[in-house]
C-alpha cells in the first residue's frame, strides 16, 4: 500500500492554497479556481464567516430558497421559507397549502417539548443499593450543573427529569443515567452535552469513591443528547367533508378520491417498501423548512424514522379516517428544531427565513415545519392516487432538462407551451428541441 | 376563519415582484432585498438555471464545500467533497480517514445494485388464476416498455424481476406488482417511475378486460418507485491490530479503547436512544458526500434508518467485532445515489465534485460515501468514549461563536490561542472578549 498520493498538512494551507492544491487535480486547473471564486459571496466578511462554518472549505455550495406562500396554521397565514434542491416540493407545498387554506387549513398542537439524554455505563456492582442511593446522587450531580442550568432556568428550561435505567436485558452490565430537559427555543445539543458529561464525572465519582456498591468501578462509555425524542411531539392535521374533494380530480368522484387516498396511506402502514418512500416525501417538506432555518435536518430525519418503527413496524407518519362523511388526515412527527442558537441567528438566510416567519419560537416552528411535511404528503399522495407522479414532477424537471440540452429562452418559451399538451420525457425533450431547430434556425 | 391574509398569485409573479412581496414584510424591506440579491450567482444565466431548480425562488441558501482530504478507499486516495453546515463534521472525517490511512484505509464491497418500486392494487377476484397466468401478463407488461427500457438496455440495465405479491394478510385485498431494476449510474427515479406507470395501466387492463379473473374491478393505488432499496448495498469496513490503538488516547492503552469502543457500538444496538444518534453521525458524512454530488439525501436517509429497523428493532448501522487481538469495525448500508441524471450533471458544484472524485460511477460512490459515513462515526465514537464529544465540537464551534458576538481578526487570533488550553463555552468565549476587550481597546 502507497502513500505517495497522500497529500500531508491540507488543513493547515490557507484557503487559496487549498483551492491551488485542489483546482491542480483538474485538465485546466484556472477553470476550476474561477468555479469555486464565482461562488464565494461578494462581501468578503461574509464570506469568511460561511468559510468558518466548517473546516477546509474552498466555496459554497448552492441550494435553491424559495416560498411556499399562503400556507395557513392554526388560522394564521404564513410565507413559508423552503431551502431544497428536487424540483416540485416547493409547489406540491404550495398547492396542497392553497387547497387546504379553503377548509380552515392546518391545525397544529404540541404534544410536549422535552428533550433527553444519557449517560451510558458498564457496572456489574449492586444496583439495589445505588437505587436507594439515588436521591442523594441526584442532588449532587443537579448541584454540579448548577452554573451551567442557570441561564437556561431563566428562560424558563432546565432539566426536568433524572432516573437510573437498567439496561442489562439488552446488554451485559449495561444501565443508564436517563436525564430529561427542557431547552425553550434552542435545539439544546450543546447545553445537553455539556450538563451530561458533568453528570457522568459525578456518578462515576459517587460510585467508585464509595465502598458501598461494590463491583468493579463503574465504566463510563459515553455521555450524549439522544436525537431520539419521542417527548418532543407536534400533532398537525387537516380536516373536511368527503363532499369537499368534489373537483379535485377529472376522473374521480369525492368518494372515490378519499377511498383511494385512504388505502394509499393504509398501504404506507402495511408495507415498509411503500412507507420509507411515503416517509420520504414527509421530509421533502420537513426538511425544507429545517434547512432554511439553520436546522440539523439529520437530527431531525433520524429522529423521525426511528420514531417511524418504535412499535417493531416500520410505517407511515401519517394517518387517514374517514367516519360519518368527515375525512380526517393527521401526521404526529418528534422533531427537535430550534430557533436560537447554533446557525439559526449566524447564517443570514436562516436569520432572514426567521424573520419571514414571524420570528417564532421552536414550538411554532415544529407546527409550521410539520404543516409542510403533511402538505408535501398530501401532493405527493393525491398525485400518485390520481394522475400519477411522474406528469406533475416531469412538468417541473421540464427546465432542467431544458438547461441540460441547453435550450435558449425562446426555445424554453416554446417547449413550455408544447409540454403543456405533452408528456414530458428526456427524449420527447431533445427530440422537440430537434424539431423546432430543424426548422426555425438556419444555421442547423 | 378570514382569508384577508391571502395573497393571490404568487407564483405568477416576476422574480422581481415576488423579491418586492417578501421583503415588505421587513422593517427595511430595501435591506431584506439588498440580502437576497447578495446571495444571487454573479453570472446571470447561471443564476437563472439555479432558480429553475425549483419554484418561487428567490435567492440561493449556501452551505459550506469543504474537503476531507486523503481518504484512502480499496488502496486509492480520495479527496472528497463535503456539503455540511455543521462544524467538526469536515474535521472529524479528515482526522479518521487519516487514522485509518495508516492502516490500509477503509475496504469496501458492492453487495448488490438492484432497486424496487411497486404498483400497488386493491382487488377481490381470483388471485390463484391471476397468479397461473402471469407469465403471460408479464410478457405483455415488459412488451408496453420497450421504448422506455431500450436505452437503459444500452447501458446494461433494464428491468430484472417482476413478481406478483400477496400482501393481504396486511390490508385487505392489497396485492402488489414488484419490479426490480437495474438502473446502472443513476438514481433512476424518473425511468423506474414511467416504467410503473405502464405496468399499472397495463395490469389494470389486463384484469379488468378479462371475465377469466373473476372479482370487482382491480384498482391500481399507486405505482411508485421504492426509496427503500435493501438490495442496493454496500459494506465497508476497517481493520487493525487491537494494539495498533496504542497511543489513540493519553488516558487509555489500546485495549481499554478497543474495549469501550466495542461496548459503544453494541449500546447503539441495545438502545434506541443512542441507535438514532449513533446512525445521525453516519449520516453527517455520507449526507454530505450525497449533497456534494447532486444527489437527494432525503431519500437515502429514509432507506437507512428504515433499514436499520429491519428486524423490528432500530438499531446501530455498523458493528465492531473484536477476535483474537483483531479488530472488525464495519458499515452495511442500503444507499441508492447516483452520478448521472438529476442534478448530478446540472449544478456546476456537483459536477465539480464528481470530476474531483475522478468521474466514479454509482457503485464507486456508493462506496466513497459510506466510507466517510463510516469515518464519522469513528470519530464520533472515538470523541465520546475518550475526551467526551464537547472538547472537540466547541473547538471547532469556537470561530462560530466568536462571529456571533463580532470579533474581530485580532481577537479571533488571541481567543483560538487562549482555548486551546481552555474550555468553550459561549459564556466562557463571551467573558474572554470581555476581559481582552477591557485590557486593549482604549475605546472601551
Amino acid at each position: 500500500m502507497s502513500d505517495k498520493n497522500i497529500l500531508k498538512g491540507f488543513s493547515k494551507l490557507s484557503k487559496e492554497e487549498k483551492l491551488s492544491v485542489i483546482a491542480s487535480r483538474f485538465t485546466v486547473p484556472e477553470e476550476a479556481v474561477s468555479l469555486l471564486r464565482s461562488f464565494w459571496h461578494r462581501d468578503a466578511d461574509m464570506q469568511k464567516m460561511f468559510d468558518e462554518f466548517s473546516e477546509n472549505t474552498l466555496t459554497n455550495y448552492y441550494f435553491p430558497f424559495g416560498i411556499a406562500p399562503n400556507v395557513m396554521i392554526n388560522g394564521r397565514i404564513y410565507m413559508v421559507p423552503m431551502v431544497i434542491e428536487e424540483s416540485s416540493v416547493i409547489a406540491a407545498a404550495a398547492n396542497s397549502a392553497k387547497f387546504w387554506s379553503g377548509l380552515g387549513g392546518f391545525k397544529s398542537e404540541i404534544i410536549s417539548t422535552i428533550k433527553n439524554g444519557q449517560v451510558h455505563f458498564i457496572w456489574n456492582g449492586n444496583y439495589a443499593k445505588l437505587q436507594a442511593a439515588f436521591p442523594v446522587l441526584r442532588e449532587q450531580l443537579l448541584r454540579r450543573t448548577a452554573s451551567i442550568t442557570a441561564n437556561m432556568e431563566r428562560r424558563g428550561g432546565g432539566v426536568t427529569g433524572m432516573e437510573l435505567v437498567d439496561m442489562t436485558s439488552s446488554l451485559d452490565g449495561y444501565y443508564q443515567l436517563s436525564v430529561k430537559f427542557d431547552t425553550r427555543d434552542s435545539m439544546g445539543a450543546n447545553f445537553i452535552n455539556s450538563c451530561l458529561e458533568e453528570y457522568a464525572a459525578g456518578l462515576r465519582q459517587f460510585v467508585n469513591e464509595s465502598d458501598e456498591f461494590g463491583g468493579e468501578p463503574l465504566q463510563i462509555i459515553m455521555a450524549i443528547l439522544s436525537n431520539f425524542t419521542p417527548e418532543c411531539v407536534v400533532r398537525t392535521w387537516v380536516e373536511c367533508d368527503v363532499k369537499d374533494f368534489a373537483g379535485i380530480d377529472e376522473m374521480l368522484s369525492a368518494e372515490e378520491f378519499a377511498w383511494k387516498f385512504e388505502k394509499a396511506v393504509q398501504i404506507a402502514s402495511a408495507d415498509v417498501y411503500r412507507a420509507a418512500t411515503h416517509n420520504k416525501g414527509i421530509f421533502n417538506g420537513v426538511d425544507a423548512v429545517a434547512l432554511s432555518t439553520g436546522n440539523d435536518f439529520r437530527a431531525i430525519e433520524a429522529c423521525g424514522h426511528a420514531w417511524a418503527a418504535r412499535d417493531g413496524k416500520y410505517r407511515s407518519l401519517t394517518e387517514v379516517s374517514i367516519q360519518n362523511g368527515r375525512f380526517h388526515y393527521s401526521l404526529t412527527l418528534p422533531i427537535a428544531i430550534g430557533t436560537v442558537g447554533g446557525l439559526t441567528s449566524l447564517h443570514p438566510m436562516a436569520r432572514f427565513s426567521l424573520e419571514l416567519l414571524g420570528n417564532p419560537g421552536a414550538p411554532e416552528l415544529m407546527q409550521i415545519a410539520s404543516s409542510i411535511g403533511l402538505a408535501n404528503n398530501f401532493g405527493a399522495v393525491k398525485s400518485l392516487t390520481t394522475k400519477g407522479i411522474q406528469v406533475g414532477h416531469m412538468k417541473m424537471h421540464l427546465l432542467n432538462i431544458l438547461n441540460m440540452l441547453m435550450a435558449d429562452e425562446q426555445e424554453k418559451l416554446r417547449a413550455v407551451e408544447y409540454f403543456k399538451h405533452h408528456k414530458v420525457s428526456h427524449n420527447a425533450v431533445a427530440a422537440f428541441l430537434a424539431s423546432i431547430r430543424n426548422g426555425v434556425s438556419p444555421y442547423n
